[in-house]
C-alpha cells in the first residue's frame, strides 16, 4: 500500500473542494462542440467567482460523462483506423481537455478581479482495491447505445459486459470501484496551499489497482467523482465540500406528496435520513455518501445545491448544508 | 500581456528540462496500442533514471504528434456521431493522457528506487503572437492523408488549409507559432523546486493567443515541443535542457562525405555553425534553435541525444554538449 500521510492541520484561509457534473460543461440537448463547452465554462466560472471572492482556496474537481461518452464513439467507429484506447487513458484525456476548458474560462474571468491567482490542472490518479466488489458485478453504463446483436458482437471481440439500458438499447457496463487514495493529492494541497485554483480528480480520477508488488497499472472503470471529491477534500484538510448537481437542494420524501426541501441539518440527521432510504442510489445517494464520508473524515461543512444558487448558498439563502465538526 | 516575472535564481539542486519525442512513446511501425505506449514509457523511464540518480530536479516536456494524429482520425471519422473538437483541445487531451502514461512509468520505476519522489502533470498553455507570421503560412502538417479531392472537400467545408505530403497524399497544416511563455511556468517552478518530477509543456503546449483586453483563446496550431521547453527551462530556472531525438549526436555537413559528429561545442560554435546552414529546418534545425535560445537566455548547458545514449552522455561520453555561462 502507499503510505498514508497523517491528517495535514486546515490551512489559514479556508479551503473548498468544488466537485461540477459533467454536465456543467454540456446542457440540455448540447452535442459538445467547443463553444458550447466553452460558454458553459464561463457561466459556471462566474458562479463560482462567489468563493473566490469570499478568499477561499479552492479545488475543482468536475465529472466528464457527456465527454467520454464522445470519446468512447468515436473510438469505435474509427478502430480500424487508429487502436482504440482503455478507458482509463480516455478518463485521463478528459482531465486534459475538460481542465483546459476550465483553467482558460477562470483565467479570463480572473484576470478582471483577481489577476495575481494563478490556475492548474493536475491529472489525477485515483488508487481503487483489486478485491472491490464493483469488479465483480459492471453496472456503469459508457459510451454509445447498440442494437442487442450489435453489443454482443462488441462483448465478444472485446470483452464486454452489455446491458440494456432501459428501452434506449444495449451498452457497455464498467465496475465502478471506491476511491481509497488520490495519488496526487500531496501536491495538490500544496498548490491549493500557495493560492492557486487547482482543477484535479476530473472524471473521478483515473483509476489504478496496485499489486503486491506496489506496482500500479490501470484498470477500465468510472470512480465516483462526488466520492473522489470527498477523499481528496478530506486529504487536503478542506473544510467545505460543494456538490454541485442539477437541483437546487436535497429533498425527503423526494417525488411523493410530502417532498420536503432540506435547508440546514447536521451529520447524525443525514446519515438517518440515508439509513431510512430517503436518497436513491441512481441519484442522490452517492452524494449524500460523499458528504457523510467528507463529514466523518473531519470535513466541517458541506453544501449540496445547483450552480445558479451558489452564490445564495453562500450567503445562507439556499442549497442543503449540512454540518459537521465546528 | 501577462506580466513576466524576473528570471529566477537557480535553485539548490541542479534542475534539468528533458524534451522527448511524441515517438519516444510509439516506435516505428507500431500503431500507437496502450500496451506499446506503456512499455516504450518504461524503456524511456529506464534512461531518465540517470538523471534522477545524481539527485537532478526533473521537468520533462514531450512531444504528441503520432497520438494528435490518432486523435484526429477519429474525430475526422466519427464527426456525425460526435462533434469534432478543435486541436488546441486535442492537443489537451493528450497532455492528459500522455502525462498519464509517463507518471505511471515514473511511478513504478520510482517505486524501488526512490519512493519518495512524487510525480505530477500540468496542463500547460502556451502564449504565441496574434501576429505570428506562421499564421499567414500555416506549414505544419497534422492529422491523416487523403486524396486530393477528399482534401479540398475538407478544406471547403472546415476552411483548412491543405498541403500534398511529398508522394504520400495530401494533409491539413496548421501555423506552428513561436512560444512566447508558458502560462503555467511558476507553478511548474514551484514543483519542481519541491522535488517534484513534473511533467508539463506536452505537444508543445497548448498554443492561445491574447487580445487586446488580455482574454486568452485557443488557436488551432501546433508549437514546437524544444522551442517550448527551451522557454519553460529559462523561466524556471534550469540549468540543463537535454532534447532527446532519433540520433546520437548532431552533426556538421551531415549526410555528406565530410560528416562529423559535435562532442562538446560552445555556444559561440554551435551559433556560427547554424549560420553557415549545418542544420536543416526540417530536422536539426528547430533543435538547434531551441539550445541557442537556452543558453543566451541563461542556460548553463544543453544535451542533444538519443534515449539510448543519455546515460553514457550523463558521463561525458556520448551526445552533443553545448556550454553556455559556468
Amino acid at each position: 500500500m502507499i503510505p498514508l500521510d497523517p491528517l495535514p492541520e486546515p490551512p489559514p484561509r479556508p479551503l473548498a473542494v468544488v466537485a461540477m457534473g459533467g454536465h456543467a460543461f454540456l446542457q440540455e440537448g448540447q452535442r459538445g462542440t467547443m463553444e458550447e463547452q466553452e460558454q458553459n465554462a464561463e457561466r459556471v466560472v462566474d458562479l463560482l467567482m462567489a468563493l473566490v471572492e469570499r478568499g477561499h482556496r479552492l479545488v475543482i474537481t468536475h465529472g466528464n460523462g457527456p465527454q467520454v461518452g464522445n470519446l468512447l464513439s468515436q473510438q469505435e467507429l474509427a478502430h480500424e483506423e487508429a487502436p482504440s484506447l482503455p478507458l482509463d487513458v480516455l478518463v485521463a484525456m478528459t482531465q486534459g481537455s475538460l481542465g483546459y476548458v476550465l483553467q482558460q474560462a477562470l483565467l479570463n474571468r480572473l484576470r478582471e478581479r483577481s489577476p495575481d491567482r494563478r490556475v492548474m490542472t493536475i491529472v489525477t490518479q485515483v488508487l481503487v482495491d483489486r478485491d472491490d466488489p464493483a469488479f465483480d458485478d459492471p453496472s456503469k453504463p459508457v459510451g454509445p447505445f447498440f442494437s442487442k446483436a450489435e453489443a454482443e458482437a462488441r462483448a465478444e471481440a472485446s470483452g464486454w459486459t452489455i446491458r440494456e439500458d432501459e428501452s434506449r438499447g444495449w451498452r457497455r457496463v464498467v465496475p465502478s470501484p471506491r476511491p481509497l487514495e488520490v495519488l496526487q493529492f500531496q501536491m495538490i494541497r500544496e498548490a491549493a496551499t500557495a493560492g492557486h485554483i487547482v482543477i484535479a480528480g476530473g472524471g473521478g480520477g483515473i483509476p489504478v489497482l496496485e499489486d503486491e508488488d506496489g506496482r500500479l497499472s490501470g484498470v477500465e472503470g468510472v470512480v465516483d467523482k462526488d466520492l473522489t471529491s470527498s477523499v481528496l477534500a478530506n486529504r487536503i484538510g478542506a473544510s467545505l465540500l460543494v456538490i454541485l448537481t442539477a437541483v437546487p437542494q436535497v429533498y425527503r420524501h423526494f417525488g411523493t406528496d410530502a417532498q420536503e426541501a432540506l435547508g440546514a441539518v447536521t451529520l447524525e440527521e443525514i446519515e438517518r435520513l440515508a439509513e431510512e432510504g430517503h436518497f436513491p442510489p441512481g441519484s442522490m445517494g452517492p452524494k449524500v455518501e460523499a458528504v457523510i464520508q467528507f463529514l466523518r473524515g473531519g470535513g466541517a461543512r458541506a453544501l449540496v445545491t445547483d450552480a445558479d444558487s451558489l452564490p445564495a448558498a453562500m450567503e445562507g439563502r439556499a442549497g442543503t448544508h449540512v454540518v459537521g465538526r465546528i
